[in-house]
């Protein structure tokens, strides 16, 4: 199954809102439809949202190339550049690859478009190979990053046989380009022969365990059991889980960890029956501008979310709701970050910087 | 709303299956209606069970009565009673409410049925006024249970104002014949003006808290926000949550409590952030045959409850599901019990014990 695709002239996603029940896809022709895609969470997932980001951009450019004057176009881009970045707020890698294709074109001006050559005023259109180039880019990048992330992580288990790992959310090929963070280590763990169950919790309110990641899991054969987010205390109990892994939308240089509401809550309970909690995310998750969680924006979502499920009302008309995308857990929850340059472990203030010294000197 | 109420012939049962979009009542005149009811959770709450089931008997007494001899009357009564006592394994009030009206029924034969005069072989139809009376007293002693429960409760907060309470599942007037138990001491708190917001968790997979408790706190101008139960972490950090009560479905000797599935869970993270979490039960709640929690059966309900909400599929075909409706929370994680003849602390084996001497005493 290919989540996100690009042929040159569309970008094509797979509807994630209406899975499990049936496999539709959505051909992407105007950046507008990725953008109402992102927000409606149609393409979900923190890598997910910047690999069609990049793609977006392409169209974004395509459209503001044939029109007005030079000006006037590379304003309407990045104009709409804005209006995707602010689509949502709390992934940080939507920011991440936006940014990155708008640097992008910053330098394509400086340098004269996509010929190099100094003798000519660049236009927009003079960018577009460069821009694609640079949203394929970021794309395979992603597919690289998840197998890489998923070999460092699967290190952290070596030696050990029939482990049994609790997740929340999707963070797997539905929520990256490709084979998923968490549940990238997760398949990496199960090509290994050393996994015995994968425990899904159905995260409420959108139920992106039950419709997303029971899904993919079963579609390749990896044993997985549903269980609702209130089951997974029983569950650690029990003596049913031996570590946790979950995907992150936005990691600070402290690291602390913004992943999908619920995480928090897993977290704390994974440490009160100490289970180790690890995170699995590239370096685009990390956002360097800030060190407390605390300053993470987190998104509120419509309360209709919670009080609905597929047309289904699940409580009374008027009832206020509280409904947070998403929650940080404090650094001190988390046992390991996975990431594509290796583990990283607390104290992660150091371990964390070194990460940003070595890929800034790459 | 009266959710349970007897006219002297059928036993009339508000669906709470249908709440919070229809109000909709059963009348069972048969006790198997009222089994069925109990079984697919259309009356549910350990107190409404024990009450339902005390009508229930009423049925069951006045059909064993109209059949066959008098040994073979009472040999089908007690059958009755004994498939009505299966019908949940956890709930002990359910139980307890069958073995009282057993036991009335026993008295009854050795003492010469409803007349007390004994020149009579006595026959079923001899006990069943008194079978009635049995079954009207528990509604009526649950009444004023929750009354009581509710004034222990309040006392725990006396001198306390803008009071945010959360509370798990549905532990209300919906779910006994009166207030409530956790309800009835969050309606007294109301009454007392030192209630500022109760937080209902919705309670997956089946929805109590979403439907019932936000329905019948809102039916009563009681302010109450809805919150998925993966929120209540992120609630208790962000400092909205002042304590915790919730009711209960069997306490054993020991302090352990057995409540609807993601209780502990709430115990384990309000005991992490420092917040006190309160159990709110009667009498008839306590075990005295069991010490330990670990010997409570939890009751393993239909993985379809998990998969489908009113009949939307949440979950892709076939995949495993846990779906245990309830779980055990440590006495260690309970700041105290809440019971009509006051409110017991640790040493919990000394205090209930003392409370069971006490009734026993009566």
């Amino acid at each position: 199954m290919n989540s996100i695709e690009w042929n040159g002239q569309a970008l094509i996603l797979l509807d994630q809102t209406k899975l499990p029940v049936s496999e539709e896809y959505i051909h992407c022709t105007d950046w507008r439809q990725v953008a109402e895609a992102i927000k409606m969470l149609r393409v979900r997932g923190a890598p997910a949202i910047g690999v069609a980001a990049g793609y977006a951009l392409v169209l974004a450019a395509r459209e503001a190339a044939a029109q007005g004057d030079r000006d006037e176009q590379f304003t309407a881009f990045f104009e709409f550049a804005n209006t995707l970045k602010a689509t949502r707020p709390t992934a940080i890698n939507l920011a991440w690859a936006v940014e990155r294709v708008c640097t992008l074109v910053r330098t394509c001006i400086e340098n004269n478009g996509n010929d190099g050559a100094d003798n000519h005023a660049v236009y927009l259109a003079d960018c577009l190979d460069r821009i694609e180039a640079e949203a394929i880019a970021i794309n395979e990048e992603d597919l690289a990053l998840n197998r890489a992330m998923a070999k460092a992580g699967a290190r952290i288990f070596e030696g050990r046989r029939g482990l049994r790992i609790l997740t929340h959310c999707n963070a797997g090929a539905l929520a990256t380009a490709g084979i998923g963070t968490a549940l990238g280590v997760i398949r990496e763990l199960h090509a290994n022969g050393q996994l015995s169950m994968v425990y899904a919790d159905e995260t409420r309110p959108l139920l992106q365990g039950a419709r997303l990641t029971t899904f993919e899991l079963h579609q390749d054969g990896i044993p997985v059991t549903l269980l609702t987010d209130n089951m997974a205390a029983y569950a650690m109990q029990q003596g049913l889980i031996d570590a946790v892994i979950v995907g992150a939308d936005r990691i600070t240089t402290e690291g602390d960890v913004a992943n999908k509401i619920g995480t928090y809550g897993v977290a704390v309970l994974a440490k009160a029956h100490g289970i180790p909690f690890y995170v699995a995310a590239p370096y685009s998750t990390f956002d360097f501008t800030l060190a407390s969680g605390k300053d993470i924006p987190i998104e509120i979502r419509d309360s209709r979310e919670v009080t609905h499920f597929q047309g289904c009302q699940t409580a009374p008309d008027g009832v206020p709701v509280l409904n947070p995308a998403f929650d940080v857990t404090p650094h001190e929850y988390v046992s390991a970050i996975i990431t594509e340059a290796g583990v990283l472990y607390p104290d992660y203030t150091k371990s964390i910087a070194r990460l940003h010294k070595e890929v800034q000197e790459r």
